[in-house]
């Protein structure tokens, strides 16, 4: 492309009324319900398609529900870019997780198109499934499912609330198990030119340092005991003294609480690592107020943009978790870690997006992303994070319109100038 | 009464019997459901009520359904012996956690009239209601209630699974809640010779021991937070660093493991103190794998023999919230405590109970009982445990029948040799 570039500015009309319609369509109570691979994530879908096809962009839908949205370009032959994101949301998140990287692809595209601009080659901008975890414990289906990279097995894992599998999701929704089982490869990494990913920042780092997007220079990954338990005994609250008691709270609490402590050591020493068991709970059916617990379920969430410290903590993890539940006479049950890969941007991309930004500033990105599954098989892949108020995962995520801007203009900018 | 007292023996067909009765009607899956003022709580009395006409007793049901079961005496005019306990259990709970008391003074009253003995004063069986604070949180309803004790604010109280109150609980059986808004006493201490109650060891005292029963010395009060809170907030897991946290996970985990630490420091100086965190979680609407949690709810119960300790554990509470508050950026909100004192037995009852026993045994207990109602008002009262595995609030409570007989043969002598 060539010629008057900077006139170009992102369609934000379209993206508000496409945040509108996202809201009012998966909305369900004070947050945001776009399930994976339910009623909720087909909305949102089915809202990107309907607008794509009015913008005029070629559609198509591989086999596992991922959602193709095409501006062809002069060179059908040419390597294409992809632009992309999940549409996916938690239970009782925030209407832009995921959802704003495909408005913003959308908003990049309908720009060119009222432009006149053709590019030199096809961009797509992908609706891509299932990318939270909170419904199946399976990371970056969509993604990972398109280039042939989920172990089959994984077609067997239940959906956290309903119990249903992921191949009976599926089915449901009239896509293939098949493909995954298959281990076939429906995007071919070598045919993609670059991937680029818009998001919100999930973390407080924008809001604080007062700009309004950075560029991300690597993803950390996550180690995730998603099953662990502590199994003692109920007993009653006032007649067991200590040394007799097989307490699951008591001894769940030592072991998070020597966890933090850990933590804190390693931040000490300037080790990138977060922590976090945001599930935790005895068993509603069995305890009570007057009863030592005999059970805890909880959640170990570990993420470091190193592979080498979580495999540190987690092995700390399973040496303590032996440890007390010898002291407390209880045993720990930790179960399974599910991985995601820690992921670096590509070098050139990060340095033009850079050198785009009026107010040029990078960070690393604490969250996973789909991204990552593309730099994982060679893509030259980056991410533009956008200022969100209040953090994700929840319901009072928070992007201005200005902020979202900025970053849509910076990617419009890149896909006007990229080299071919 | 007199003569030939030694061959009296418990009417032990009876109390299998009744054993057997109150678990097939009040079994639901592995635990027993007796809940207070329930229809679990009704089928027991229901069984032991029939199982007093059978046995010729006198039957009477006070205004807030406590279940007298009298056998005459000669002397109508003089002042009665009580025997009793409740009927009611905490959800899955076993089979003779309370419900033992009342077969017991059963049958002992059984072994009286079938071996002829008319006793100089009545002895009444009482079948206590709703004792366990699991469903309404308010202790002793049924005791503190026949001696006009419960504050008239408890009516309003709702029971802890299905949110009906008090009043209306009690007034869908027919009972009469102006009994309790009026303080109006169904029972008058100075009528009440004395008040004894068998119960099982609710820990592991007596099978460590290798003993069938033991007189109890006293009952350890007990001091709770049924409704403590900490109040984060939501946020992504993997993309807040841990300066901008408000781990509501993390806050709780420390407080209890400080809790934990003092309670140890207490015990090394010889305290008597118990300290349990029998529920705890996270709200399964709100959080997940990939979220830190943005609040947690807890129970923290503390027992003691000494109210002054129970004090200052409390008070230790309230400070170290204040300060992990503050510390973890979240708040903390204990709320008010429920509480029921401590309570010492009749010296003069314990003696003679001691030497009743072949293998004479004393101990505190670490559980509320009614009995501790009936001390508070100046009726002499006594306790007897019998051995029981397992613990109790739990559906593996394991009383033997041979550990019953002993305790009902103790209480039988008592009865029979009790100087008027």
């Amino acid at each position: 492309m060539a010629g008057g570039l900077t006139v170009v500015q992102p369609d934000l009309k379209l993206a508000a009324s496409l945040f509108d319609e996202l809201s009012r369509a998966t909305r369900r109570g004070l947050g945001i319900v776009r399930d994976s691979y339910g009623a909720g994530e087909q909305a949102a879908h089915d809202i990107m398609r309907a607008a794509a096809q009015a913008l005029g962009l070629d559609i198509s839908i591989d086999p596992i529900g991922n959602l193709m949205m095409t501006l062809r370009g002069r060179d059908r032959d040419a390597r294409r870019l992809m632009i992309g994101s999940h549409l996916d949301s938690v239970p009782q998140g925030g209407n832009f997780d995921g959802a704003a990287g495909v408005v913003a692809g959308l908003s990049a595209l309908s720009a060119l198109k009222k432009a006149g601009l053709e590019p030199g080659y096809d961009l797509t901008v992908m609706g891509i499934r299932a990318e939270e975890t909170a419904w199946f414990d399976v990371p970056y289906i969509g993604s990972a499912g398109a280039f042939g990279l989920l172990d089959p097995s994984c077609l067997s894992v239940k959906r956290s609330d309903d119990g249903r599998t992921l191949e009976s999701a599926l089915s449901e929704r009239g896509f293939d198990p098949e493909a995954i089982r298959s281990r076939r490869r429906l995007l071919d990494p070598a045919t993609i030119r670059a991937f680029l990913e818009v998001h919100i920042e999930q973390g407080p780092t924008l809001v604080a340092q007062g700009l309004p997007a950075a560029v991300v220079t690597g993803i950390r990954g996550c180690r995730r005991f998603r099953h662990a338990r502590c199994i003692g005994q109920y007993a009653h609250s006032g007649a067991v003294n200590r040394p007799y008691r097989h307490d699951a709270v008591a001894a769940t609490v030592a072991l998070l609480h020597h966890l933090e402590a850990f933590w804190v050591e390693q931040e000490k020493a300037g080790v990138d690592l977060v922590f976090t068991a945001g599930e935790l709970y005895t068993d509603p059916a069995l305890h009570g107020p007057s009863k030592i617990a005999g059970e805890t379920r909880f959640v170990i969430d570990l993420r470091s943009v190193s592979k080498a410290t979580m495999d540190a903590v987690a092995a700390e993890a399973r040496r303590a978790a032996a440890r007390l539940g010898e002291a407390y006479r209880v045993s720990f049950d930790l179960g399974v870690t599910s991985d995601s890969p820690c992921a670096s941007m590509d070098a050139r991309l990060r340095q033009r997006l850079m050198s785009l930004l009026d107010q040029p500033f990078e960070m690393p990105s604490g969250a996973g992303h789909d991204a990552a599954v593309f730099a994982q098989v060679g893509v030259p892949t980056a991410m533009i994070f956008m200022r969100n108020e209040h953090g994700s995962h929840n319901s009072d995520e928070a992007l201005a319109l200005e902020d979202f801007e900025v970053a849509t203009r910076t990617l419009l900018r890149l896909l006007v100038d990229f080299p071919l």
